[in-house]
C-alpha cells in the first residue's frame, strides 16, 4: 500500500459515542465479549479522565512523526487521534505543540503506541493522551506514512471512523457499525451491575447474588475448617 | 493438590498489626533482615496510602477471577486480600463491584499478581489496590482455584493469617509467628533513625555519625583533588 | 580503575544552569541535536517538578550504596547526584534519611539507575528523584565503587560537572563544555515555538505554517478522497 | 461477534505461496513495502528453518486452548496455524499431541502468540513453531473463541487465506490479494541484491555499489582525519 | 531468620526422581495439577537435556554468589542446586570453575534465578544450568544468605528434598511427600497420551476422539461456511 | 556535535587483541574489576563463538542503517563494527549484503544495540554478530550519524579504537590504554582459576582451597544438622 491520506471517513451517530463514554472502557469491553482491547502498557499521561471520540488513524515508522502534523488538516471536531508505528518505539512523537494545534481543531485525545513529551504542559492543557512511554525525545519529518487506513495500535486494529473510549483503565475500540449494538449492550449491563452493586454494599455475598453456590458445588470446590483437616 | 476453601485461619494480634502498619514497607522489611518483599512491578492504583492486615489467600487462573468472588464470604474485618495466579497474567481480575462487596465485608484492601480495572472508581471509593497492571480486561467464572492456601504472590510467598503491609513503596510479608519479634526490630530502627535524621538535618555527615570513615579507608577507598591527578 | 573519591570538578555558569532548567528536557534534547537523553525508565517519583543542576556522580554496585554516603560530604549547593550502577538493579538505594542529608547540603536532586524507597515522604520533603523502580528493599554497605568518575547511567554518559535536567519528560544530561551554546540553541527554539504555538492556537495548521505541502507531495504522499477509491 | 467456525476461506496460488517462502521474511517483507511483521518476540522453537503457507486463523483466550482442536478439522495441506489471544499470554497452549495431529493433517506450521511445550518433541519431530515463550504450563479447554475470523497476532493483523512466511529473521503476513504483487517485487529485490552481493564480496564498496556519497555530502556529513582535528 | 546452613534434609525415592525425569516438565507440570512451574523466563544454557534430582536450596543477594560455594560441601550425588536472589539479578553467579566442583561432588544440574557465565565451557562441559540470564558478570563474596532453606525461586517454592524436573520446557518443582504420588498420575497420563497419539498420527480428530464436538455445541460454538454468510 | 566521520584512530597491539580474545569475556571482565560489560541482552545470532578487535563505532538512529555502510569505508582488517542508536529500537538493520561487504574489508564482527536479519545466512557465513533483536524489518537511508565518534551501546561506553571481546557470555569493552594491563592480570587469573579446576575436579571443595570458612564463621554463618533444630 502506498502512502495515502484519506480525506472521507464514515463516523457513529454521536449520541451513541457520548453514550459509549459514559459506560467506560470496563463496561465497553465487556459488552462487546471482552474483545477490542488495547495492550495494558497504554496508559494515560494525566489520570482521572474519560473521552470517547471517532479514530481517525496514522501510520508512522519509529523515530518519525510527520504523519502526525497531516492529522489536524484532515480530523473533524470531536475525533481522537490513533497513531501507530511500524516497529516498537519509545521516541516522544507528540508535544505541546501539536496539541495545541489538535485542540484548535477540536480533536479530543489521542493515543499513541510510541512515546509522547511535554507531559506537563499536557497536562496543564488537559489534552489527554495515552501512549507506551513518555519520553523527551523528539523525531524528524523523513519519511511518510499514511492517514486514515487501518492500523495495528497497541494490539488492536482500529478502522477509521471506529470509536474509541479510554480512561484510566485503558483503551477500547468499538468497531463503528457495532457501535448502537455495543451502546445498548453496555447499558444492559450497567443497569443489572447497579442493581447488584447497592445488595453486595449492603453486606449480601456475590455467591449468593449470582447463585454461584451450586456451580462451585458441581466444579469440585471444597470446604474445609482448617488447611492441617484437608491433609 | 485439589480446589479447597480452608474457613479457619489464625491471624496476628491486632495491636501488632497496626504497628507494622505505622512502621511502613520500608522499615518493615530491614526489621526482617530484608526479606518478604514482593517484586517491585507491584504498584498502588492511587498513592499515599499505608495499609497493613492479615492475608486472606487466593490462589487464581489467568483469565479467570472465580475465586475473587470466595474471599469475602471467608474474609473477616482487617483482612488483605492477597491473589496468586499460576501464570503471568494482566487481565483486570477485580473492579468496583467486587471493592463494593469487600469494603462491605471489612477487608482492607487487595494484592494481586494480576491487573484490576475501574481504577477511577477505585480511586473515588478509596479502596486500595496493589496490583502488576491497570487493564479494562475482564476475566471469565469457570476454572477452580483455592482460597487460604499457602500462594506465591509477585515473587513472595504468603500463608493465610501472615501480616501484610503496603504502602507506595511495595508490599512486604510478614510471617504471622513473626509479627511481634518484627514490630520490636522496627520499633528500634525507627528510633534509631530518628535520631540520625535530627543530626543529618542540622548538617552533620553520614560518614561521621556512623563512623564510616575507617571502613571506607580499610577497604581501600582514596580520595584525590581531581581526576587527572589520579591519572 | 580503582576506588577513587575526586573531590574537585568543574562546574558550569550558575545563569546558564538555571536558564537550561527552565527550558526543560524537550527544549533542552532538541538544543544539543537530540543527544544525552537518558532512556524512558527513568521516571521521577512526583511528578510537576523541573530542576537542573551540576553532575555529582557515583559508581554503585548492586544492592550496595554505600558510595551514597560520600556524595554530600563532596557536593556543593546546587548539584544534582547522579548514581550509574554496574548491573541491573531495583533495590531501594536511596531513602528518606539520605534525602535529609542531601536536602542539608543543598544538594537538589536524585538521578539513579536503580531504585530508591520512602516514596512518600521524598514526596512529602519535595526532594525529587528519578529512578527506573520504587522498592521497599534496602541494600547494604560492602562494596566500594567511586564518587566523580565518568558513568553511565540509564544509558547515557555523565561525566562530573555536566549539566542535568530533569522533569516529567525524563533526564537529559549537556555535556559542561557545551552547556553555553546548548543553551542558545534552546533560547532560539523557544522563540520559533512562542510564534507557532500562538498561530496554532488560533487554527492555522502546521503544514502551512511550516510549509510542508510540498515536501510532503514531492516525497509521494497522495489525497484520495475514500480509501475505496484508491483501491 | 459471536463465537464461529468458518469453514471455507479462499488462498493464494500454491506457486506464489512457494515462492514467497523461498524469498525469506526479510526480502518479503521489504516487498511489501515493510508492513505486516510480527513484533520480535516471536522465535521459532527450533532454527534453520523456513516455511510459508495459507493462515488458517484461531482467536482464543489466556490460557485455554480449546480453539487449536477445532483448527486440524479445517485446515488443509498446505495451511499454517495463526493463533492470537484476547490477552498477553505465555502458557504452553500447543504439544507435541497436537503436533502430531496438525502433522497428520498437512498442516506445515504454528504461529502462536502466546507459549509452547514439548520444545524437544517438536525439534525432533521437526514440526515447526514461532512462539513468544516456551512453558510447560498447560491449558484448559472452557472458554469458546473462534476459528478463521481476522485476528491479531504479535501486532499483525491475519486474515485467513493470508500466506504467512516465517524463519529465524521472524513472520510476515501478506496478504492474499497481494501475494502474487509482493512476490514479484521480492523476485527484482532478489536479482537486484544478487548484484549487489558478487561486487560486494568483489571488495567494493557500497558507497560507491549505491551512489550515496552525494547524498551523504549533501545532508551534511563531514569527513575529519582525527577527533581532536574536528574539536 | 538468621544464616544458617542446614546439613540434613529428606529425599524423595531415586526411583521416584528417575522416572519424573523420564517423564519430562509438561506431563509432570500437568499430573500435579498444573502447579510448580518456575516463570518461564527460566531457560537452559543448552537445550536438548532433561534432568531430575533433589533440591539442595540457597538463598542468595544480589551481585553476591557466597553461598553458591557452601553448596558443594552440603550436597550428595543426585542432588540439583536451586538459587533464589532477593531481588531480581543478572549477574553470572555461577561459571566453569563451580560447575567443576559441583559435577565432582555429584551434582547433576543448577536451577538459579539470576545469570551464569562460561556458558560455552559449560556447554563443553554438558554440565546443565537453566537461568534468567547469561552474563560476564562476575560477583563478590561479602554477604551471607542461607544454605537448604525454603526458596523463592522464578516465582515457584522450593523446600530443600523437593523433586526438580528440568528441560527445554521449563523447570517444575515436586513436593518431596508428593513425588510419588506425581509419578503416577503421570504414567496414566502418558499411557493415556500415547493411545491418543497414535490415533492422531493415523489422522483421526482429537474432536472425535476426545468427543469434544457436543461441549463446543453446548458451549455455543457455530459453524459457517463463508464469513459473509455469518455477518 | 554535527555528523562526523574520522578516518583515522589509534588501535591496541594485535598481540594483546588476540589474547584478550583467547581469555573470553568473563576472564577479561574479573581483569578489569567488573567493568565495561554490554548489558546482557545482548545475544550472539550464533553460539560457539569467541572474537576479539579494534572499534570502529558508529551512532545512528531508530530505523535508519545509513551510517552502516560507512564503516566498510573506515573500518581496517581486524576491526569490529560497534553501533549504538539515539533510542531503544529493534529493527533488523543489518543483514548478509552488509555482512558480505564488512567480511570483505576485514571486519570480525558486529555489536549493534538494536536488531539484525538474514540471521541464517549470517551463520552459514559463519559472520558473527551481537544484537539485541532479531527481526526482518529493514531501515531506512534517510538521516545522518556520524562513525568513530565515542558512542553508548547497550550500556557500555565505547570509544574508537577499544578493544572489544565477545563470545556467548556477552560483550566487554576494554579502554585501548588499557589493554595490555587487563591483560597481564587476565593471564594471572587463568593460571590461578587453572590450579583451582584440577584441585576442585579431583573433589576439594573450594571452601578448603579458598579458606573461605573462617571468613563465613566470621559473618555469622550457623551450621544445623536440620530446619526443625534450628527454629
Amino acid at each position: 500500500m502506498n502512502n495515502i491520506v484519506v480525506r472521507s471517513i464514515e463516523r457513529a451517530k454521536v449520541s451513541i459515542i457520548q453514550g459509549l463514554g459514559e459506560q467506560g472502557t470496563a463496561t465497553v469491553h465487556e459488552a462487546q465479549n471482552r474483545m477490542g482491547l488495547m495492550l495494558p502498557y497504554m496508559r494515560p499521561v494525566f489520570s482521572g479522565v474519560r473521552v470517547s471520540g471517532s479514530a481517525v488513524t496514522a501510520l508512522t515508522h519509529p523515530g518519525d512523526n510527520w504523519m502526525l502534523h497531516v492529522i489536524p488538516e484532515i480530523a473533524q471536531e470531536g475525533d481522537i487521534a490513533v497513531v501507530g508505528v511500524s516497529a516498537e518505539n519509545s521516541d516522544g512523537m507528540f508535544g505541546d505543540l501539536l496539541a495545541t494545534s489538535y485542540k484548535a481543531q477540536g480533536i479530543l485525545g489521542l493515543i499513541i503506541d510510541a512515546g509522547c513529551r511535554d507531559s506537563q504542559e499536557l497536562t496543564a492543557m488537559k489534552f489527554p493522551v495515552w501512549s507506551r512511554a513518555i519520553s523527551a525525545k523528539g523525531t524528524v519529518k523523513k519519511t511518510l506514512g499514511s492517514v486514515n487506513i487501518p492500523v495495528i495500535c497497541a494490539g488492536a486494529l482500529v478502522n477509521p471512523g471506529d470509536v474509541i473510549v479510554a480512561d484510566d483503565d485503558g483503551v477500547v475500540v468499538v468497531p463503528r457499525e457495532r457501535a448502537a449494538e455495543v451502546y445498548d449492550a453496555g447499558l444492559q449491563r450497567e443497569e443489572n451491575e447497579s442493581q447488584k452493586r447497592s445488595r453486595l454494599a449492603a453486606g449480601e455475598l456475590g455467591l449468593d447474588i449470582s447463585n454461584m453456590r451450586s456451580a462451585l458445588k458441581n466444579a469440585g470446590l471444597v470446604y474445609v475448617e482448617t488447611l492441617n483437616e484437608y491433609d
